[in-house]
């Protein structure tokens, strides 16, 4: 039972909450709560912690074998991100998926569809687009290196798990990812607020979509090395759609036209 | 120029930013940001704060004629709401609708499609869903009545100024709305995780999506009053998707079936 804040394990959980680059130099993230929890593939769990007051609480289904450390829960209002923490928490090491991994090959039926997302700066629109990508079938994201981490613990909460499925990469240069792409074949559509209706297209083949920042859009330079430039239509005064809502619009026609 | 956080009208604004009840009580809201700002109906505006440093920044296309009141930078980080406040903050009137206003028949040319939402509890959700549901030509949002309030500062600002367009209610008796939208001949299609294939389904004429609680989606009692149960086909291990992706979705196949 852990019952100091001061403790070395717990301050380094405190780092991996608060800081992208704790995460980056241990290779570790943290996820909060029973669901994402029972997500965690097993090879992948650092350690779980949990207050006692959560083990009165246990789930019938709760599998056996897993490391628990008890702390208070003092200590684990400290360790959660969370205002009403559940009572568990569990530290698990990150994946890294090479360019390949996004293309869907590994599930021989798939044809790739990804998303690519330059700047993406709300962790929560971030999660989101994530867990809807898995929904639609969205075989990878590619990401600009100065979109949001992905291990932020407000993105690994909103992805509902999609975090252990969905293969993704931070990209060093974007261009260069854009020009691998259209070397698979890959058709690069740009969301923008001008170009063809996106109803019109035919996603059946392996594509891209490529979503912008938030306030800004797409940069020029990657627009411009889109093969097509779509915009999804709007009614009424509406200057544009949320990333997260432009992101399921699209996705969800790739599903529309691919499987149903 | 207002130098005291102890000002009557700054510890108004407080109580608007802060409390549902104040805002009832007094029938106000608070809009900040330029862009939202830009976006109040004239007829509604009660009045503009800014900061002196705001004054230096004004664009060149503002209107003339606004009632300014300036206040210290210190009193308006007590007003706002946002972590990097811009300056400009403005008091608004709310708006109330009746049922007929939600059915689109002010613009002649629209088959009426809303939304009704039960018990949505993210006030980015809601602010969210309001914003793209003008962006996809939805006429109304029918809301329980233990819905996150509307005039919350974090809906108000997720609408883009969307909330300042699309009509809306807040509903005592949720049962009884649905029965209303059946006498107007709407078509509810409730959203489930078990149901038709969305897409399989005809939105040409009038009709209302349901969508649920985060956490619990509809409760049985209205679910039950649809006439279709609906479903978002999912891939993966997704169990579900976020409210607002799932308004988006069936809020875009109406604009697809309609209009494209």
């Amino acid at each position: 039972m852990i019952t100091s804040v001061s403790n070395q394990k717990i301050k380094q959980i405190v780092k991996l909450q608060k800081s992208g680059k704790a995460r980056r130099d241990t290779n570790l993230f943290v996820v909060e709560g029973i669901r994402m929890v029972r997500e965690i593939p097993k090879d992948r769990l650092e350690k779980v912690y949990v207050t006692e007051e959560w083990k009165d609480d246990l789930p019938d289904d709760w599998e056996e074998g897993l490391h628990y450390e008890y702390v208070t829960q003092t200590v684990f209002q400290e360790i959660s991100d969370t205002r009403t923490p559940q009572g568990i928490l569990a530290v698990v090491r990150q994946q890294s998926y090479c360019r390949e991994d996004l293309l869907g090959l590994r599930t021989a039926e798939t044809t790739p569809c990804l998303l690519l997302l330059e700047h993406i700066q709300d962790p929560g629109n971030l999660g989101t687009i994530m867990r809807t990508a898995e929904g639609a079938g969205i075989t990878g994201i590619m990401m600009s290196k100065d979109t949001v981490d992905i291990y932020n613990s407000k993105t690994v909460r909103a992805t509902m798990g999609a975090i252990f499925r969905m293969p993704f990469c931070y990209e060093e240069d974007l261009q260069d990812a854009v020009a691998w792409l259209k070397q698979q074949k890959i058709v690069c559509y740009a969301a923008q607020l001008n170009g063809s209706c996106f109803y019109d297209c035919d996603y059946r083949n392996g594509c891209c979509f490529m979503i912008g920042n938030e306030g800004n859009g797409l940069t020029e330079t990657i627009a411009r090395m889109a093969d097509v430039r779509i915009r999804i239509p709007m009614k009424g005064k509406v200057e544009s759609l949320n990333a997260a809502t432009a992101a399921a619009v699209l996705s969800y026609e790739v599903m529309r036209q691919r499987y149903i």
